[in-house]
């Protein structure tokens, strides 16, 4: 297999990666909900009650989505034998890569943040942990953001992948080269 | 002024006020300490209560720090008028300022969601805001993570322009270019 093809075909294992990783976060966190009674009341806690968690399922799905379409770009790239990279193109890709990586982590590391306040609590401000009555709610956002952390990642390789095939165009004299 | 030479003057211009941002975010809060007395008894707000904030006030001292070094490092290329840049060097410095680009948008967002927990607080979860008692406290908080979100932004603009001189190396023939 040719550096170019192996480059490719790694590009798409990791895009594949990501829809699946980033769809999983979003399911995981937007689906999750859990009844507690205390006495007579019925307390729910959803993902909802956390704005940083909407943001979350938003941003991992969009996140999902834009690795979906960029999967079937690849395929096509991959069936037609040869494609042209022009610059423009190589363009879109890299800035759109870039901004998916950046939302996906910060998404992740705010959410993580209030993971960690839900966990453990800020005993300083009052913030009491309430992952000790919502067991099964804070796993199951716990999984969804291990999934979106391992997405944040992949799509940061990807990244890096996307400004090697932008940047090295700029490098050569030629102003497209088919791959 | 040749692209080349514009190309490193704005790198530097961009490390200068990244260094400046990171180190204003890292002492704004870093200094930042607030008493108030509720009847006889005294408490004190410092940024220590919340340990995203100690983990923001470490990466952002951390940022500029490196690009401190860097800064060197672009003044020393310019005096001697060229510079021989190779391959190794230049992924050294790419991978390092991807790695302080989502380290420090990381921390500005998780700092982030903290401060909006303590502005408006998440009455579902009994998180009480904080702001309305430690004011200045607060706003010096604000004015850290706005110093430290346009930290992040030029550290996304600079792994743009490392990314573009690490591969635009891979374009051309030649091993190493003399800028």
């Amino acid at each position: 297999m040719s550096p170019e093809r192996r480059l490719r075909v790694t590009e798409l294992g990791l895009r594949i990666a990501v829809f699946g990783l980033g769809l999983a976060a979003s399911a995981l966190v937007g689906s999750d909900s859990q009844v507690r009674k205390f006495f007579s009341m019925e307390k729910k806690a959803k993902f909802t009650d956390m704005k940083v968690l909407v943001f979350f399922v938003v941003a991992n799905a969009v996140a999902a989505g834009y690795n979906l379409l960029q999967i079937v770009r690849c395929l096509l790239g991959t069936m037609k034998g040869s494609f042209v990279f022009n610059k423009g193109f190589a363009l879109i890709i890299f800035s759109c890569d870039q901004v998916v990586a950046y939302v996906t982590l910060s998404a992740a590391a705010a959410a993580m943040q209030s993971g960690m306040v839900g966990q453990f609590g800020q005993p300083e401000l009052q913030w009491m942990k309430i992952c000790n009555m919502y067991r099964s709610f804070c796993t199951q956002v716990g999984e969804g953001l291990g999934s979106a952390l391992m997405a944040s990642f992949g799509m940061i390789i990807i990244s890096c992948i996307s400004s090697f095939n932008l940047f090295r165009l700029f490098g050569s004299k030629k102003s497209s080269v088919s791959l």
